[in-house]
């Protein structure tokens, strides 16, 4: 088994792109990955998206994303795993450039959400729940990350208001992004003022749907400095599953899939969360941050939000999250989120994170979530240099 | 790299399903293949599958079906490449044995169409096709491949009646198959007779829509024994693409990716054409089967409707297809159909198919088309014993 690095990443601004379709999302993102890389070819390419068949009438995203960047001919196949499809093709990648089969490779994350013709996007967003069990009923996606929510509240003692600090910590580094959705810094009042998408969840506990790409470019990490300065080692990979309905896991409250993925990776890693310079955690909703911070070992089950309480998640905290925005403020276009997360991670390690910088970064972890938490998949980086 | 071998199989009967649902289906085969394999667990779980978003409302397979399968938590990917959707998740099944980092790993592919409560399923199909450039002119699937074989009629001078030899080896093959959708002979009356589907593609030229599921079991060669009896060695692996869009291809009589994707096998295999026992080719609509073969190697460009002319596709010719009924006898669930013709194949390495055994086979190719040619996943295996 070899080792792999990332040698290119490349990203478009998240927001509305009634100009671009797919294809041109995917090319933009692919093809700044391959310049900062400074390569020409590619063995492989891993595309990752959701909704492109919903919400687009487009299947087949290999082929074509292959084709429209020059590269007719080579491998090319889509990975979904709703949410965390992005992080899945990455996976996949790593896996390609492990095995010795391919050399150079292309994960790459779409989605367009904006575009939705024929209405299809709630529906599309639900498709990643358990359409049998939990869809039929008539939940939406957002209802039903709002239950796990309400129950949060009630067996923790929380309330809402200790949410805000995820919320505000994820805007006042999305203003530091000049590629994310959303640039402007929230107050708490704000946050609490904030009307409710599905009670306890209000507009500022969600992320945002967008459109947008994110990709990176991998190769065996002993090949890694014939072409980057700075290379990347993918010290860790881990996938892990769970039960796509709720009420079918041993407690709604605890995300056993990212406790599974994190440990996985940390072993590989041979590194604890109390090693990590940063974390981008998948926070489609505040309450997602909290079950993640538990699950991945750094909070005791119940006490997420205290991290974000006592100002332990920004870049100067003890565990810094979603450094860029994360999915509150850069964005979430689904398919392609868990790539932005990674993007961004390899941004901090290289010391290229701008304003939002975390001094010194040399190991970080990236976890991209599907559906309410049955797919986790989880990554850890490593500064060479 | 380490050599790779499908240490089981399990189908399920082609046909209408009304009572399963996708989780079911995939389960039957799933289990069936783990029981074949001796494996009560497994490393890893890729799902194929085109459509189960547009049909049945249901993204984010790979976890869904790893649960109901109880596999809770383990890693578990969808993976996407319109109708060659099956033989993607066996493409990476192979790379993730291959690469040391899953032992027992799971490939299963599962489509389920007859339960269409949108009427999406032929919006969906042609989803493999080019939306932006192809799809939107109001073209189906099955009248983007009837310009194909218009042009080829054109071109070589042959008549639709010279392609009724594929769909005649198809059923006289698929009246053996206990799993086919069709299990009934047709004469070369019925062929000429049959009713235009999109002229000049009839209804006996096109394969079946159908629900279904098939998988495999893989594991290190080396470590085949201890599970199988009969191991069956994966000899090469390959994937190759094109443009989605007919009309930007050099040449729309040339399958381009099935070229690129035959020679890749045949030179990691160390074996050329005349090697194989059989080829379980992608007949999804007769003209999909010359096309195969002369891009394959097995004719001359423009003569692959000669080897059904001459008898050479049968068990006892020189290029035995289609031996269990292929797409048009057994039926084509699309994101299912190549672990279809992966199990027929072993099946076949194994010495169990029945009336339909090809004697002594010892290596034989399998061939998966994802639209109209622009995703080619080619397989070739070899019986070790």
């Amino acid at each position: 088994m070899r080792d792999v690095s990332i040698i290119g990443i490349g990203q478009t601004p998240v927001g509305e792109h009634w100009d671009k379709s797919l294809r041109h999302l995917a090319y933009d993102a692919l093809s700044a990955a391959m310049k900062d890389a400074n390569v020409a070819r590619a063995d492989a390419l891993y595309v990752g998206n959701m909704l492109s068949g919903e919400v687009s009438g487009q299947a087949h995203l290999g082929a074509l994303v292959a084709d429209f960047a020059g590269l007719r001919g080579i491998e090319a196949i889509k990975v979904e795993a709703a949410c965390a499809s992005a992080s899945a093709a990455l996976r996949q990648a790593y896996i390609g450039v492990a095995s010795g089969l391919q050399d150079v490779v292309i994960a790459v994350g779409v989605e367009k959400m904006t575009d939705d013709v024929g209405s299809r996007l709630t529906s599309g967003l639900a498709s990643a729940a358990d359409a049998d069990y939990e869809v039929v009923h008539g939940v939406s996606f957002v209802a039903l990350n709002a239950l796990v929510m309400q129950r949060y509240l009630h067996e923790y003692k929380v309330s809402r208001e200790d949410f805000a600090g995820f919320a505000i910590n994820a805007h006042a580094n999305g203003a530091n992004n000049p590629n994310a959705r959303f640039q402007a810094p929230i107050s708490r009042e704000e946050f609490i003022r904030s009307g409710m998408v599905a009670a306890p969840i209000g507009v500022l506990d969600a992320s945002p749907m967008a459109d947008g790409a994110a990709a990176v470019i991998l190769c065996p990490t002993e090949q890694a400095r014939e072409f980057a300065e700075n290379p990347i080692r993918i010290l860790g990979s881990a996938v892990a599953t769970d039960s796509l309905s709720i009420h079918d896991r041993r407690d709604p409250l605890w995300l056993s899939a990212a406790e599974i993925s994190s440990k996985k990776v940390y072993k590989q890693a041979g590194v604890g969360p109390e090693d990590l310079d940063f974390f981008e955690l998948h926070d489609a909703f505040t309450i997602m941050s909290a079950l993640s911070l538990e699950a991945s070992g750094f909070a005791e089950r119940g006490k997420g939000t205290w991290l974000a309480r006592d100002g332990e998640i920004g870049k100067d905290g003890k565990v810094p999250i979603t450094t860029q925005g994360g999915l509150k403020a850069r964005g979430h276009p689904v398919g392609a989120t868990g790539l932005y997360q990674v993007v961004e991670a390899i941004q901090q390690l290289r010391g290229e994170a701008g304003a939002n910088q975390i001094e010194n970064a040399r190991l970080g972890m990236t976890q991209n979530i599907g559906g309410s938490g049955a797919t986790i998949i989880s990554h850890i980086f490593e500064r060479l240099n």
